[in-house]
């Protein structure tokens, strides 16, 4: 491909006729696409986690939507309103948590109605492509802003720069890209050589493993010199003066600039801090909450100890009956961020200023970036 | 038990025929002890890490000489001390870097050659015996001041209090009681209630979760309220304002305050510095190197890359052939450190002074508590 990038997490068929998904329950060990167009693989595909990341499964329920109402057989148009409707909550049902999933089916689903009268079944089939199909593209369109406000930060910082990143917030949660990763794929596509121009670190994010099985997996596969690390070897890293940047993805931004991201990303903060390294949050601008006033209003999930005692391993691995601490996200200070990068540019403190600056205001939400 | 530690790491048995440790290598799924009294039995155990912590080895060590010396069947001196350096030679060979089991090996057979004048051998060997004895009450001793002094600061945080502790540096660690840990244990034998006095939260320290498998294991052992986290949680727990205080163990702290400890501590020591959280040491006087101006000088062994990817694991954690950082160390700087907890008193800044005052000098290295 021209394009350095060379994943796709979630894209139409040539024929429109199916959505393809990367398989994301099985990497980092292998890479498969599935070629999805029954209702029930779909609906799998998202409740089984083969593909993840809000953006990304927003992306599929939109082509998802797309796909099976073209499968209608009538030319009735009440009846196809019906069809459709049943095709939006049975997909919905398949992880009803998931904002951006209910975003894009309900987004697919308003177009139906607000410009049915006047078209045939025909005709409205190809606008609920062209819906699903502008979906996907502006993700696409707000990753690369991201990537490209960040990139100009890698350039400043000249060629050779160390990157760390937390997490996954990359190509693989959302249509193509990602948010914390866009910057390096649009330095590939600037001609950086991806084996000395950038050098990136990812914490491997215990317990669930992001970085090392997700973030490592996308950087390696787009050619880029990559290195795994325990998430308690960042200060080590850092002070060894091997890092120029830090870019981190997010789920929910307040309007003072605290934002909540997955566990472990405020002590990368606190730590870049100390060492003086430039910490970035990468942020659609959907993401951002001016409704929250700090981060004190998110509220933090408490997920299962298994996670942290067994998952992954051949044995258990801390003893029966110990109590287990497992937030899934942490909530990091805006004093300890340098900027926030959304597609609108670059916000800096005092960030609800910045962000009123840049047209912010409190609207959709189409968050949760995990 | 009248003691609330109801571990033993590593003792004498009572008929003084064989050494007894607790396999470390089944822990946290299984407690069992070998009593070992063959020479290719102990060397396995060392070599194995059934019996680990650079103290306990050098406990086993001493015990494993008396032992094996104890069986040698002859009343020529002469003999007695040729074999008696074939046993130190051989048990050496097991681990071969363990500056304690050369320590203590070597402690052992210098007292056979200074005192063997004028004894038969049956007396000799009443004499290592004690001589083992004494090594291992010693060490028991260095770790219960460790405790005492860190149990005051307990006592001024009051009971109810949260302590933190990365990797093990516990009773498994040492003979008993432990370092890091051993504030704990005193304040248990004080009369603390371990479920209401006392919440104690491990980090679970990768690569090689010694507090996930070790130190978790031991406090609730002792039936201590206790918690296990991923290491990028302790920024969300510090947050809390759960966490009174912080103890760390340590391999080897230099004359200005800076000390190795496994990998991982300097950043809990940035992150509670960033949260006013206190930062305690425990490090017997042993392990504080007057001959090393500061950390700089302390060199970073990296260790396999397998660790990160590989181990514990049922399948491969990151893509084939991604770089790995995987240093066993790091060096924490002594501006964070609130004191330094030795068997001779607390030492705080300006460190050197204070060692000084402690009539700490450059002698005898008993170290690398691992």
């Amino acid at each position: 491909m021209a394009n350095a990038l060379n994943l796709d997490t979630v894209v139409l068929s040539e024929d429109g006729k199916s959505v393809v998904i990367l398989d994301q329950t099985l990497l980092p060990n292998e890479t498969k696409y599935l070629s999805l167009n029954k209702a029930e693989d779909i609906w799998e595909a998202i409740y089984k986690l083969r593909v993840r990341g809000a953006p990304a499964i927003g992306v599929t329920g939109g082509f998802g939507y797309y796909i099976l109402a073209d499968q209608i057989d009538t030319e009735d148009m009440d009846e196809f309103v019906t069809k459709c409707t049943e095709i939006m909550e049975y997909l919905n049902s398949s992880r009803p948590t998931a904002v951006n999933l209910s975003w894009a089916l309900n987004r697919m689903h308003a177009v139906l109605l607000a410009e049915k009268d006047g078209k045939t079944v025909a005709e409205m089939k190809e606008r609920l492509k062209k819906e699903s199909i502008d979906i996907w593209q502006e993700d696409i369109q707000i990753s690369r802003n991201i990537g490209a406000y960040g990139y100009e930060l890698l350039e400043q910082l000249g060629k050779g720069v160390g990157v760390m990143t937390h997490c996954n917030a990359g190509t693989l949660a959302t249509a193509k890209y990602g948010t914390a990763l866009a910057p390096i794929y649009i330095a590939l596509e600037h001609g950086w050589d991806p084996k000395n121009d950038l050098h990136v670190y990812c914490d491997e994010t215990r317990p669930l493993l992001q970085g090392a099985r997700l973030s490592a997996y996308e950087m390696q596969t787009a050619g880029v010199d990559t290195y795994v690390q325990c998430d308690n070897m960042a200060s080590y890293t850092m002070k060894s003066g091997k890092i120029g940047i830090i870019f981190v993805g997010c789920d929910r931004v307040a309007a003072n600039g605290d934002f909540a991201n997955k566990i472990g990303t405020s002590g990368v903060a606190i730590i870049a801090k100390h060492y003086g390294v430039p910490f970035y949050v990468c942020a659609p601008s959907s993401t951002i909450d001016m409704t929250l006033e700090s981060g004190d209003e998110i509220h933090i999930e408490q997920r299962k100890p298994e996670e942290v005692t067994e998952m992954w391993y051949e044995k258990r691995m801390a003893p029966e009956g110990v109590g287990v601490v497992n937030p899934a996200f942490d909530v990091t200070d805006h004093s300890l961020v340098t900027g926030i990068i959304t597609e609108k540019g670059i916000a800096t403190a005092p960030f609800k200023e910045s962000f009123e600056k840049m047209g912010i205001r409190p609207i959709e939400k189409y968050v949760d970036r995990k």
